[in-house]
């Protein structure tokens, strides 16, 4: 692992170009918007997305990349078939992978769950409120009991994914509902990281709070040194037995 | 559920129609040789394999299945992507799915983990002890402390799949490997387990211990009648909030 | 396992003799509620409660117990430790145990747990709603996508237990609370499921999606027949290696 | 936490007095030789036994300890209860633990855990291979696919344990057994590892790989410093609905 964390984010970058909502909201991109705080907390940081060649995931980035931030939404599609594998093979090699809100639909993330990733939604007005249930894990340094959201989309069970492995936070919405918001996983010898927050049209991302979890995840998620998987045909160790 | 477990036993057969030796140990087939103790314990016992139409697997049979048993090696891929993602929504909503042996590699099998599930192996006279190390699990039901086979292909770790949720058996290697050989997931509304055993080449099906597992992971994976996945939009909830 | 579930339903029994608010809700306690319909489901089923000898937990009764049910409040000091301690070797051995509401204090929960089991709690006026987070589970049969409960005692997180092995149901409470309220544990060849209903002061156990939950948690966590542990000095086995 | 990892190592330090060949093994007892690493490594290091008055764990100890590692195997019985609850109070509010060996039988591991952490085992001339299962974790930093140790006592299954929340290592035993042999777990916001290695009678922890995983786990196990645990009496919270 390098020295500091080389964090790539990537966006799908459409909703900021086509709707001026969003794009008051994050007038650089929501890329941007992630980025900044994690520069300003010492990662080395990039930015990619959708439109670039290769969405801007090359494999000489993606091979200087320690974790990559993944928002998208409206173009799950466009992505090329080729990079989302790209993308698996460098998760399962190690690197960390934070998926973020409408990423539950994105290609990378139905690959490496196994299921259909849907879920319940409503936009609205919704107050969310994020509950830890895991005290002491390292993507909640630093908070509180709870994560407050005045505004945002509700996301709902079921949420179509494996059990997480650890759960981190349960949504609870002001419209009835509940969802398990922060989830981690692993596959091959990277780490996942699903964390339900932040809908284009809110300023979620502007939010201490969530800048917070996504720089711990950000650590978290962060490749390790040792144990390379090691696989096919292979001789009788000599065992001395 | 239908009052017995519909099971369909689906096989590769190819093994059997090139190689004496495989044929001489399953003169009809690893198919009918998983399906005849499944059929003696009660269960309502189908068999399909490759190279009929659809694979066998046509939407009929698959909606009329509560347990899918898959055995696959050297083919794997031979078996259509639109046959996979169907056996994939069959799982999802509901359906068993008990992967044996070298069906590791089935298009299916990776699809439902998201990893590579590579593994080391080695063909030649290794013994294999199964340690059951979560007693009390239904798939355990009738066994004793471990599951002796005298000869088989070794499988070692690293065996590049999720952790498993649970943990049902660790093989012991005469040659110097462990292996987690008993595994139980769960992807939608479906149970998947997967079982180590057995080579084509030695009598493992045969064995009398090897059959009453996949007899328990038939019961076990079996699908409920509860609650349904419900996804997309829905208004906020009377909650009387 | 004998032919049908042998269940053992015990009851504090306190507040039902000293609160005639809850008296009129559970006039023969609130054990009777509870193994009424366990009865009508075909099982077999006795009570025991606090105030009879050995708490009506004899070695007989324990050893012909396929799974026990606890209901716990305000008396947990009263439970003798060596009650206690035999009730842990039973579970360890097999024995399902069923962990209902206030009996998250009860000394045999805290210490199949290892933690305080503490959590937040207010009693008043909140809407419950357990959202099935696990659909396809055994635990679920038979209901739909969540359980309301019009009236209930709020508990809120942090839950102080170890991460459930099986999360089954996250509740939702008016007030602006979560709670995993069904939760799947093994202990030894024991299953112990906790389910966060009912409060003495509401009619929750005379609710058939309540009733029909722990029925279908006593057929998930009645022992199976196989697989005992087996521990201490062991001579290197005849492995012919 | 402080700005360097705070370790305390416990140690029952009795076989190393009253055994010439443990003391010439061990001559400043097995705490010192896991210490030692551990200071070169740069944690804040100190060492704790049986025979101090509090067992050496006194509040103030506890207090200013990060990680507290638990070597401990003839005389568990001597541990005064009142200090193991010291302990499991200081686990559950965030300290770390690392229990090795025949610690399994400690009565603060048993307390933590609410099984009896019974095994199988033979002193002789094992040889042990303990092979990663989650390459990739912290505690794997900088490791091999295995960790070789050419004579160890040998530790089986059936280990009476809750299922690990995460499997690091499962070992490989020439004597025909496999045990799971580094567990992860958390109670309260402590995290908890048990790692098999070393008997009294081997050179074990003056292994190079031995003194790494218990550094790494150290690291692992260190507490953070968010998100206490709240729990009580609480109003409804002013949620805007």
């Amino acid at each position: 692992m390098a020295s500091t964390i080389r964090v790539t984010v990537w966006n799908e970058y459409r909703h900021e170009q086509t709707d001026q909502d969003v794009a008051a909201l994050y007038p650089h991109g929501i890329h941007a918007a992630i980025a900044a705080p994690l520069q300003a907390s010492g990662f080395t940081v990039r930015t990619a997305t959708l439109d670039e060649p290769e969405h801007g995931l090359t494999t000489p980035v993606l091979d200087t990349t320690d974790v990559l931030i993944w928002w998208g939404h409206m173009a799950h599609g466009d992505v090329q078939d080729a990079i989302v594998e790209r993308v698996q093979e460098r998760v399962l090699a190690g690197m960390g992978l934070i998926v973020l809100h409408s990423g539950h639909f994105s290609k990378i993330f139905k690959r490496l769950m196994g299921t259909s990733c849907d879920l319940k939604w409503r936009e609205g007005n919704d107050h969310e409120r994020l509950w830890i249930v895991a005290p002491g894990h390292p993507i909640t340094e630093g908070l509180g009991e709870y994560i407050d959201i005045a505004q945002e989309e509700m996301y709902g069970e079921h949420f179509d994914v494996p059990p997480p492995e650890t759960l981190v936070f349960v949504s609870w919405f002001s419209g009835g509902e509940v969802f398990r918001s922060g989830a981690c996983y692993t596959r091959g010898r990277g780490k996942i990281f699903y964390f339900r927050p932040g809908h284009e049209r809110h300023p979620t991302y502007h939010q201490p709070e969530v800048q917070r979890v996504i720089a711990n995840a950000v650590r978290w998620a962060a490749p390790t040194s040792g144990a390379a998987r090691v696989f096919g045909n292979t001789p009788a160790l000599e065992t001395g037995v």
